[in-house]
């Protein structure tokens, strides 16, 4: 039986998310997003996605580990101004394979990866930007900390709570590409450094992470709310794909659309960039209806992220570094889970060409 | 429909190598790799993996890309001694991604990531072994270039040729764990760097590129033929495993060990391991008939290889990553092809834990 990319055939039996899309519905180990997202911080989510435990206290586990390996931040520094963000995060990550991260835990390490990875965003892209690199600070949250490493200023709490809604929606989604290939990769018993390199190589791609620049260019047009309704129309007189709208899995809203939506609302009249998206996406559905009446379109998790992005001034390269960040927590528990039952994926190839 | 591991299910179409373990046949693009690997050298068979096309004079393109840029050099001699040498290899290969390089063509990018991963092995083994680098020699051939450079001597013929045919029966071997993450990393549009980078993980794992270091230790035992009917004895009456015999996929002799040994054959009499391995094959197999009736077991290639690679005073850590110095060409063949008609791999995961 030949499913060209696997599409519909089920690779995993999971305990970590669910993924409901008739009803609109996301759950990380049972628990509707909705709930976590709106009581626990990003460390308390990221141990539940783990452990399955809601402990309270662990909360601050990731900020020991904030001081990356000399070794790492030398390789970094290193690389040519002009290699990506992805490919950097892809090369220093790899580069945890060390006899002190070796000898611990697997559990550990996926604390270990998750703290550096801002970390390394940061120092690669500040060294792209020739500036200098700002140290890191225990004091703060993980999501705090990574924006003060990357501007050197310690963020307002309306960009923090911003962009820590946006991580925590975004941490895991059930299987897609680059979750499925840090299972392929330690399902051979290899290690988590593997696995999370196999992931970032394929998050890199853009089928899968690079995608929502999309919408960021589309907010950039959006300058004055006057004009929005005279872009979309003639974007769709023109037959141009909208973009942020429509999702291959949910065929109602998607919940993490809602919920950062709620964010963005929440933050109203304190930044212009939410402003501008929440009056947007009103005229765009309405539009979107008229043009292709029957056919619902809900907005994507990728409409309102942007608006968050943007609003806190996260330049588009950093999109998809961003989402690797958030992604990370999902990465390190597929690839835990994966070595607790574990079996080889491998599949069958045939030979289609000329015998010779 | 749920199959753990991916077993039985067909993930690819593909025009690069057909596996028949009915009637041991391994076959590179529709031609039996017995007539390949008896004429052709390692470069011409890449090629033709790579191309389809049996052209003799293109023969050496390989040594034009003997020179690592300067920062992979740099990384690779960063990287403390305690990493291993897949986790060397997958972190250099992962530091190609640089403007140079990225503006080559993906078929040009195979030839140079081909060229550099045994300069990379060279180079992280000598440091590990606090050896002086050796530099390349574009007079000689990729086989005997990687040899010079591991052992700062000029291999003899007999090393060249046996090693060789290793290396051209092992590039490519239809989809296994490695080959399959390098084509679901590229199938989100992603990068042939970031897809070689994923199978060098995967490869890393025990369960793939990591089993033939037993075979090694068997041989080792042997260092005397009288020896060999006790210590198998031994084993089997233990109740152990003896390495290097069946196969998952060939229900009948693997083609590659045939040829395999032919080649220790041929140079009987040259190398005291070569002897022993094949005195002791015949010895093994009669004693599983006997312990065994009525299964057939066979050698594997793995038999085979761990004699040559014992020959050439291959040590056990350089088994896998020399093993990846010729798989390197499977992979960037696939990941070729599946840029080709790319559909993206994303199959299902079911949630099985409870609702909370």
């Amino acid at each position: 039986m030949y499913q060209k990319g696997l599409k519909d055939v089920v690779a995993v039996h999971t305990h970590i998310a669910s993924v409901d899309g008739e009803i609109g519905e996301l759950r990380y180990r049972g628990v509707k997003v909705d709930e976590l997202v709106t009581t626990r911080t990003f460390e308390e989510v990221a141990n539940f996605l783990w452990s399955g435990e809601q402990s309270k206290n662990e909360g601050n586990s990731l900020n020991k580990y904030r001081e990356l390996p000399n070794h790492v931040n030398v390789i970094i520094d290193l690389l040519p101004k002009g290699v990506s963000l992805m490919d950097a995060m892809r090369t220093a990550i790899s580069s945890y394979a060390h006899e002190d991260f070796k000898e611990k835990t697997i559990e550990e390490q996926a604390v270990i990866l998750t703290a550096a990875l801002p970390i390394i965003v940061a120092r690669h892209y500040r060294n792209q930007q020739a500036l200098p690199i700002v140290e890191s600070r225990d004091d703060l949250s993980h999501t705090a900390n990574y924006l003060w490493m990357l501007n050197g200023e310690v963020p307002s709490d309306v960009q923090v709570e911003a962009l820590e809604t946006y991580l925590k929606l975004t941490m895991e989604h059930g299987l897609n590409a680059s979750t499925f290939a840090a299972r392929v990769t330690i399902s051979t018993e290899s290690d988590l450094t593997s696995a999370v390199t196999s992931a970032l190589g394929t998050m890199k791609g853009p089928l899968h992470g690079g995608a929502p620049s999309g919408v960021i260019s589309l907010l950039n047009e959006m300058k004055d709310p006057s004009m929005i309704r005279t872009i979309i129309e003639n974007k769709m007189e023109n037959g141009e794909k909208i973009m942020g709208f429509g999702h291959r899995i949910y065929k109602t809203e998607d919940p993490r659309s809602i919920l950062l939506r709620e964010k963005c609302l929440s933050l109203q009249g304190k930044d212009p960039w939410l402003d501008i998206a929440t009056i947007a996406e009103k005229e765009i559905i309405d539009l979107l209806a008229k043009h292709k009446p029957g056919r619902k379109l809900y907005t994507n998790v990728e409409y309102y992220a942007a608006a968050i992005m943007r609003s806190i001034d996260m330049p588009a390269e950093l999109f998809t570094p961003t989402f690797s960040v958030a992604r990370m927590v999902g990465w390190t528990a597929h690839a835990i889970e994966q070595t607790r039952d574990n079996t080889i994926f491998r599949p069958q190839s045939i030979y289609v060409g000329e015998l010779k």
